[in-house]
């Protein structure tokens, strides 16, 4: 039985991935008192005397909504809200499990931008954090840059800033096994949707050299018609020496690869043409060059999205510490300086004695990540004055 | 410590009520694959290809949304979303202590019925069942009217139809003791909010004869100005003799009376005019009059919503029965019929031999009521035709 096949058993066997439990026994008159009526009204009280309470009479603060509209769910696209519940519940799983956060996932059956951003955050007050999930490009840019300017609690779209923490992660320690100078590195992002430019946006602000971002069309430049607004800023930024041309004429001397795209795109002999190449090939479930080959063609380090390859890259080292950490201090807001952080202490786990080209991500079973990442994140809050809480 | 404050010791020692927890450990890279990526693209498929199996691949057909907008929290009128929410948090866990039924909860900051009724419609297929809870008269009856013919799932106001139905049984029980005759009771309700005409509705739909709603003004008559639409529905069919006058007036000769009012309204010597009256006085924490009053006042049978007398009457042998009925065929709605037969069901738990005036209603600790409250509504739902599934 394939994997497909044997999740679908599975999910139909388990009835959910997620469980919503009491906290406590409820047998007595007193259970019912206390934590009911009449009891309740006393806290309901305090609330509405002092919104922050909300944090610590609910379970608000260990909660974090995993939202999507269904439009960019895995590799499958715009399969509606319903559809995309498994990975949500999947997610809301492992943020449990890898950081003991309650995550709930909702749908939300709108693709209109207004709609969508006013629908979470009239529900916002009910959660200490939102993850956006699978939410289509162009459209997650300004679903979350107005979500993050209207709720007082931290908005997250893991597609973008969560892939982006853990390939900088990555690419920090391959940088230190190549030896490689950051601020000369000329790196490639094939893919330039919500994961491509985010990507890119990070490893600029940390001080990655010469980023080109590349679509269908080749490499992005300043000035190009017809890029959406998330390209059109990142130009700005980008490909400082203004090229022009394909996938294949950016990888001619690059000393990195990451690719958020489709599978096969690169070939061989591309990578041939890089300087001691870092490839990161993260299209799945097949990415855009089999390790084999890349190696073949002589890449100095390879990363995929995949699990049955060294150096998994995935996303689940970063979101479950992320909120962990937003949730421990109450922050307000997940900062370009906790995106930061967290790919350094991720980066971190691995001793520079310990690192190898087969080995420059902890895996992702990894369940002390989440821990790491979160202190990280918590001390840059705290730093950064965007917590509630010491 | 009175309860108020052993109560908000114990919220913030819970720091919760509810918990969102992983049905299965993640803990091999075989676990990841199947309840993460890839393998869980397959489910998601399936949903895409038919929406219906949304409620067999994911936990939506175990859960509850717990909704409200903060307007109607308890006695405490409108305290906001973020301070309702105890009392949701609270409700979810009964959820799952009496019927596990998992239940989420979620608090909409709005108070206007379009943005409100948007908002929980855009999210409902993200469950299998709507609670909504203490939004304020005479929003909550559009707000569910609207709901119900949007959404595809069961919508139910718990603090209309939940404290209808158990009124409904309790008077079922208290009208056996008594010998009265159904169809020629007088029954007055006092308050004329949400609870008030839902009792009244279902009440008049369940055969009992002369209904007399009261509001602060008096008795509610056909034609009286000042209406809101609610009142004016009902005022049709009830006071069947068009009276006018005060409370007082209202229970002379009266068979039972109903409170979802204030504490206090009601003296001895108003129960001493009725004929061998029925007394539901269920305003919280202090009742319209206390028991002991009433009995000397010659009251046949007395039940309150206080835990400390006998005959409590609370919605918590209601709602949790209903949803899980109602799951468990994923019905497509709440009917007349099926609050009328869970109320039927509540009072028939207590067999004729052993009915006393002080035992009317099973008590709200017994946890088997949810069970046959949900045969029923499950059996109704098949009768009826709006059963998913056998």
């Amino acid at each position: 039985m394939d994997v497909n096949q044997e999740s679908l058993k599975l999910h139909y066997e388990m009835e959910g991935k997620i469980e919503v439990v009491s906290r406590r026994r409820i047998e007595t008159r007193e259970d019912l008192a206390l934590l009911y009526t009449p009891g309740v009204a006393e806290p309901c009280r305090q609330i509405a005397a002092d919104y922050d309470k909300s944090f610590e009479l609910t379970r608000r603060n260990h909660l974090v909504a995993v939202i999507t509209d269904g439009t960019a769910v895995l590799g499958l696209g715009d399969i509606g809200p319903a559809a995309g519940m498994p990975v949500m519940e999947g997610k809301c799983a492992l943020f449990k499990e890898f950081a003991d956060v309650d995550a709930f996932p909702l749908c939300v059956n709108s693709k209109d931008v207004d709609t969508l951003v006013q629908t979470i955050y009239l529900i916002s007050q009910s959660f200490g954090g939102i993850n956006l999930e699978d939410i289509g490009a162009p459209r997650c840019f300004e679903v979350e840059r107005r979500l993050k300017e209207l709720c007082d609690i931290p908005v997250f779209h893991d597609d973008q800033h969560g892939t982006a923490i853990v390939v900088a992660a990555a690419l920090l320690n391959a940088r230190k096994l190549t030896g490689k100078e950051m601020g000369r590195m000329r790196i490639v992002i094939n893919g330039a949707g919500a994961a491509g430019i985010a990507i890119g946006k990070l490893l600029i602000s940390m001080g990655f050299g010469n980023i080109i971002m590349c679509d269908i069309n080749g490499m992005i430049c300043e000035g190009d018609e017809g890029l959406n607004p998330g390209q059109e800023e990142i130009s700005h930024i980008s490909n400082q020496n203004k090229e022009h041309g394909s996938l294949a004429d950016a990888m001619k001397g690059a000393d990195a690869f990451v690719g958020v795209s489709r599978p096969g795109l690169v070939t061989k002999e591309m990578v041939g043409t890089m300087n001691q190449g870092i490839v990161f090939a993260m299209a799945n479930p097949v990415p855009e060059i089999m390790p084999e080959e890349a190696l073949a063609g002589g890449a100095a380090v390879v990363g995929t999205g995949r699990s049955d390859y060294p150096n998994q890259i995935n996303n689940v080292l970063v979101f479950p510490g992320i909120f962990k950490g937003a949730l421990a201090v109450r922050a307000r807001d997940i900062t370009e300086g906790m995106k930061r952080r967290a790919a350094y202490a991720i980066a971190g786990m691995i001793p520079e004695s310990e690192l190898r080209a087969d080995y420059i991500i902890p895996s992702p079973l990894n369940k002390n990540v989440a821990n790491v990442v979160a202190e990280a994140v918590a001390e840059t809050a705290r730093e950064e004055g965007i917590a509630r809480q010491a």
